[in-house]
């Protein structure tokens, strides 16, 4: 959000200033049904979640007009001492939820969930999986959110603004992983740096000689795209390279999208001669695409992935690209919310694990014709 | 079970007597602890399943005599029509365990997974979702078990008997999604018709003018695996053509064995023309051996999969291969596991769910030398 702010590229990316205002603001206006986090008593009270942790926790090192501040917030929140500790405490029914949604159609999800409940399993809890539409399914979303559990990760890869407000108003801990919006940063969350991973993408094809680099990236719903965007750009910038905006095309992260704006790219009167694509299985769709034309990877051009998901080994040639750790991801916010959930202090709310660049076979040096 | 006691092939599937035996044995030496299935009942007493439920209901449609053993049987193992009623009411947690093995590597997983949500989420139940070791985890699968789920579903390649016995000694209600040994009939499961799904692969491949046909197969843990070898045979048989040892090798479903297997089959002195993977994802490995050898697929070698995962699509040339249609068998374990809860009973309890052929583009005609 705070890139997002400061860059102002309201042009590429569709989160508004209104939507950020918006997603700001609940901090101040939810209800507050059965439980507050420690977060939503911090942001009311205008003070960090250590110190409400502190409060919390009887500690001394709390200047006295902080601490009658917080104490007032709780109140005002039907919040007490007691009911605080009992549901921080460490979760009555040893269940997390886990709020997927569709399409669940790569190891990218697997990959995650097998994190999540590495934790879990350890920590002697269970994880109650539920899937929602890729729409936002409010009612959905409030069934599962009704439930006993002590509280949610969420891996909505379309995540709205309506989605968060309403688990605001049950009052459910809840941890995001890879975000798609910019979040309140009270909103604990864990994501990869996909700006950074961009720019390595971009700067490894450059350092091979391509200047001509098409990405294809969902930018218009993603936050995560619009950055790897926002990544390959400054890569651009810094070797003088101006943008083109006929190599920048909108992909959604399936096959399918990385087919058809792969054949798009290359139909141009002067093609890329390599192609950053979105996520490994759109790098997929970008092969046949490029297969079709009966060019050669990575003899006629060079193409890089992102996620480096399982099926990145097995593309012929094996793909390029830039690693998420999403295993990491899914055991690092399930810790963050069992912190939560204990009520101890996070020490940040939004965590963004290092991408790398994995080099494999699908990126060659560009000859100069 | 009954197909491998018939071909009695213990020389090529490891599954003994002995641990069939085992498996019909615990029917009856089985203890109690929480509650029997409808199916123990029925077995103990030597009865079908909906005598058993005919008797709970308390239809008049059962002798006397047969009403009289249910009731005794009912009665030696604590179990009375009462509590029958409200453990075989519909369930009290509305949880639903999933208990699922590594490596959780494929998409193969996660279209089962939606089936069962996909269902659960209709009847306005939650799934738990625990991941075991690939080996037999029974400390695990003991705290699973111990939760307050309703039932559960297995879906462990590498299902064991000693987790079926565990299961059996909880008395929790369960399905088995695919199973990968020989089940006594009473438990119920869901699998595919792997034996036919192996005829029609070979058979679409004997068409095609190919008689060299090599086979990777994990016959020695996967009776799946086996099923599909002995598709194959049958095939070859109908053709007249005698089996040859040399084209059959192990491998598990993982690209790594199709990789491996692959290299050793085209190293023959007289290599097949053709290859039946044991899934697309070795399919996958296929590929890359075959490509390494500087082979075509299909010109020189055909290869054909198993599964009609998304990866199956994407591969280049896209995969020929056979449909399990896991999304289905997601729904029919849980809507079966759901019918046990409720004291229905169950139609049959082995469900094979139809194989299909989808042809895509990795198999073409040989061309006699």
């Amino acid at each position: 959000m705070l890139f997002y702010k400061e860059k102002g590229e309201s042009a590429i990316g569709i989160f508004s200033h209104e939507e950020v205002a918006c997603t700001a603001k609940w901090g101040k206006i939810r209800s507050m049904k059965r439980r507050a986090t420690i977060a939503e008593i911090a942001s009311a009270a205008g003070v960090s979640i250590p110190t409400v942790s502190k409060v919390l926790n009887q500690r001394a090192d709390v200047a006295v007009a902080t601490r009658l501040r917080v104490q007032q917030v709780m109140e005002e929140m039907g919040y007490v001492p007691n009911q605080a500790a009992r549901a921080l405490g460490g979760g009555r029914s040893g269940l997390i939820d886990l709020i997927i949604s569709k399409p669940l159609d790569s190891e990218y999800f697997l990959e995650i969930i097998r994190g999540i409940e590495e934790v879990l399993h350890r920590e002697g809890k269970s994880m109650v999986l539920s899937i929602v539409q890729e729409e936002a399914d409010l009612e959905r979303l409030d069934q599962v959110v009704n439930r006993s559990a002590d509280g949610a990760l969420l891996l909505l890869p379309r995540l709205y603004h309506d989605s968060v407000k309403k688990l605001q108003e049950h009052a459910l801990p809840f941890v995001v992983i890879d975000p798609s919006v910019p979040l309140d940063p009270l909103i604990p969350s864990v994501g990869t740096t996909n700006r950074s991973g961009g720019f390595a993408a971009t700067r490894y094809l450059l350092s091979l000689g391509h200047r001509r680099i098409g990405i294809i990236a969902d930018t218009e719903h993603y936050l995560m795209a619009y950055e790897r965007f926002a990544g390959y750009r400054s890569a651009l910038e810094m070797h003088g390279i101006p943008l083109d905006p006929a190599l920048v095309y909108q992909g959604n992260f399936h096959p399918e999208d990385g087919l058809e704006q792969t054949n798009a790219l290359l139909a141009l009167d002067n093609p890329p001669t390599a192609i950053f694509a979105g996520s490994d299985w759109q790098a997929a769709g970008a092969y046949r695409a490029v297969y079709a034309h009966g060019l050669a990877i990575p003899d006629d051009i060079s193409v890089i992935g992102f996620d480096d998901v399982p099926l990145s080994r097995w593309l012929n040639p094996p793909l390029t690209t830039i690693r998420q750790p999403l295993q990491e991801m899914g055991r690092m916010a399930t810790t963050m919310l069992l912190k939560l959930l204990a009520g101890e202090p996070l020490e940040t709310t939004r965590v963004e694990l290092a991408s790398l660049l994995v080099i494999r076979e699908s990126c060659a040096p560009h000859m100069a014709v």
